[in-house]
């Protein structure tokens, strides 16, 4: 707990403690049941996840807390901890008061069940299996959206709970800002740019060992694996149960570029979450201020600092003492493979280049299911056809298309921008961070990640809730949010790997 | 739910949902500390685990849900499973209305954050890290004892949180009574039995295939493991977080006899466990009856079982094609190295002779400290001793004394006599089932555990909790727990083996 602080701040956070223990029991519940749970397990899980989601929303919206809320609110030094630990608990209350209990534990339970099917229905390319759970799960959000109110589109209230002040407007303004870049840069690499190879790191790689390369990695890297862990699950996400002990899961892949981008992703979030300060526990500050934000650090360690030659020259010899078949490569011709662009059908996989059309495609997709301009039956033909738009390639099933994400299956409409802003945070801090640590290249050479990561920790990880989105970025990078340092430094990146 | 219930039970039993999640939630966390949890976990988890006790402890103790059992109670017939259910409940609630939430959460915290401690301290024979904690549990056990009220003992309200109806007289008879025909078959086959060979199974062993042969011979005896796991932990033991999600645990060890008669020990409370009729999920009514009603049925599949000619006629080819080592073995001295009578320092690897007096010396010892006798920190000298004095032999160490179970630590005071309670259940159900099922050891050498299995469902697993264990065990063996029949069929299996 803060130190010195109020008698009524204490209360209050005394009470949160069963919000933060239903909280935790909730991610145990979900993490196991994409780890390791027996499918036996389904019917009953399903229930209990919604039961507790139920009991944290009975709790937060009751009248005493709302009262100790307000008691606490009183008490506090404005600009102290304490009041910004009223400022997180003020915007969930304005949230969840609205929202009846019913529609919450409704969409945790189905949001919980959905994955089941999915697990099984991505795979057999069965989207109409999914077909009846989405219908589902846009209702709710659209029911979600209604009660929580908005002024210029249904879209604004959901985005906001994931990215607070965010809109829809925002996302299309900035995705229309960058798109004109992005296609440009794409064609030029694709008509001009010269080959670069990455056949090499298609092959039967043995997979434990691969993920034990991604765990050592992970380890120098920064990750404490005292207080996390590293697991195989179907979708790659990263979960805490407490902030000294965080999972995260990288997916059964076989291919190199997959296991080491979605396990320095999911480090990312796990480095944010594992830094926050030891005395917010148990209060409402730790952790990430939101999606974007956390996004910027899964996107800054997998891609900035995952695809740079300094990386690649410090683990490219432990690649290679793992995979003899690797023994041949030079670091130089790792970097270019490891960055090759090229259109793909799966967002995962994609490079940093096209990434961000694949959001602007879910994004524009997610839109236009909540407004009825397109009817969920129809969803693999929009997606198909946006992907021969946007990409120029369509999606042979729905394995490789509309099914293969895991998010809308859990309920979740209005994330996926937060992917593209993350993106944009990630370029605008590094741009900071490297002029302020310097000879970063160097430094991750020599196996030195730690001015990066105390960098990061003492500009956000240390700040962990006690700022909104907009105010922390703002005062790591000294303005808000914008496209040029992704669109400048992504461009001088690509343009010299493709020697255009 | 059960059909056609009355209004006010459907009432009560859609408000047992949040206790039943609530459950489910504790029993995952202590699960996943037990198994996976990374150490930096610790803290957090102590701390929810107690608030969710204490929040179960609220819920079930409020006047609205007392209340929702008497309306309920009213309604019900008399005779039903749902009378049944208000029994369960009744009782529970006379219990829980006697303890203060908090005595309930720091039971829960102090035997949570114990076990990290004890999983130290085992191996590293360092009995004064305990001593706190032990300190503190037996404390715990004195006041909830006090404030549950007794007559004749102290142990008299603890024994009966484990084993309804139990007392401490109960326990001390049924001791007096087998310790002198134990002891005696004991001195027979150490004086006079022939030499049993068992050192054929010791070995440096592969223990994942040691794993795998358990997990197939569990499958094989019919666990179902689309509705539970086996996972390594350091202490063994069985959970349900559901009653088609149920999961146990073998130690890391290389023994094959520690192994497979783990494994199968817990399987046994597994299909106690995953058994329960589909209608009671989400009542008070799945799941065993009592401890030593689920302790016969983990030790009639570990022991009567999985220590039977039959048995091994089945797999000892499996093991032999696992441990090409063990081919020159016939199934005949299998048979009688697997049930090889020695004094160990070890209960959990004690043969089924000497087994018994390891839990005499528990329970002598638990009681001693309760009632202030042996002071815990003399707990080293007086365990000793009293091995000495029991078994013939002195523990080197703590290790391999008096901290090597696991019980204490968590706080489980009273729980040992239901051990051999449930010894003595499964000999007397056996007894019954070999006659009506008849020929059994043919049965099992052919892979068929149906025959078994199928009258345990219909006599003890289908009826979860519906009847007391006094009337259950009357029920399906016509008269109440004694110690007959396990002393007769122990002593005609062992004089066989030996002899005599």
């Amino acid at each position: 707990m803060i130190q010195e602080s109020s008698p009524a701040y204490r209360r209050l956070i005394d009470r949160y403690g069963d919000v933060d223990a239903i909280d935790a029991s909730i991610s145990l519940f979900n993490w196991d049941r994409q780890v390791l749970m027996p499918p036996g397990g389904a019917d009953a899980r399903g229930k209990h996840v919604a039961i507790l989601a139920r009991m944290r929303h009975e709790k937060i919206t009751s009248d005493s807390f709302q009262k100790l809320v307000e008691e606490a609110a009183r008490d506090v030094t404005p600009g102290s901890e304490e009041a910004a630990a009223i400022r997180v608990l003020r915007r969930e209350l304005r949230t969840q008061t609205k929202l009846p209990g019913e529609l919450v534990a409704r969409k945790a339970q189905v949001g919980s069940d959905a994955y089941d099917t999915w697990r099984r229905a991505k795979p057999a390319n069965d989207f109409k299996a999914m077909l009846p759970y989405l219908e589902q799960l846009f209702d709710i959000n659209r029911e979600t959206a209604e009660r929580l109110g908005y002024q210029d589109h249904i879209y604004d209230p959901l985005i906001d709970l994931f990215e607070e002040g965010a809109s829809y407007a925002d996302a299309k303004k900035l995705f229309d800002t960058i798109k004109g870049p992005i296609v440009q840069l794409l064609k030029d690499i694709q008509e001009r740019g010269r080959e670069v190879d990455d056949s090499m790191l298609y092959g039967d790689w043995d997979k434990p060992k691969l993920r034990a390369f991604a765990e050592r990695a992970a380890g120098q890297v920064g990750f404490d694996f005292s207080c996390g862990r590293l697991d195989v699950a179907n979708n790659a996400f990263c979960t805490h149960l407490a902030h000294h002990d965080v999972r995260m899961t990288t997916r059964p892949s076989d291919h190199i570029k997959g296991i080491v981008s979605s396990s320095l992703h999911e480090m990312g979030h796990g480095l944010y979450e594992q830094n926050s300060p030891k005395r917010f526990e148990g209060t409402p500050l730790p952790g990430g201020i939101s999606l974007a934000v956390h996004e910027s650090q899964s996107r800054l360690w997998e891609n900035i600092v995952g695809r740079s030659r300094g990386f690649w020259k410090r683990f490219l010899p432990d690649l290679q003492a793992t995979f003899t078949e690797l023994s041949g490569l030079d670091a130089e011709a790792m970097y270019r493979a490891i960055n090759k662009v090229v259109p793909t059908f799966i967002r995962v996989g994609a490079d940093e280049v096209s990434y961000n059309l694949h959001i602007l495609i879910r994004f524009e997709l997610e839109c236009e299911i909540l407004t009825g301009q397109t009817a969920l039956k129809d969803l693999p033909e929009a997606w198909n056809s946006k992907y021969a738009d946007y990409l120029g390639i369509t999606p042979p099933d729905d394995t490789n298309g509309c099914i293969q994400d895991v998010h809308w299956t859990r309920g979740m409409v209005g994330y996926f921008p937060t992917y593209t802003m993350g993106n944009l945070i990630s370029y605008q801090m590094w741009q900071c961070l490297s002029s302020e640590v310097g000879d970063l290249d160097s430094r991750f050479e020599a196996g030195d990640f730690s001015g990066a990561l105390n960098w990061l920790k003492a500009q956000v990880y240390d700040q962990a809730k006690l700022f909104t989105p907009r105010e922390l970025v703002t005062r790591v990078t000294g303005r808000p949010m914008e496209p040029t340092d992704f669109i400048s430094i992504l461009s001088v990146k690509y343009r010299d790997i493709y020697g255009l």
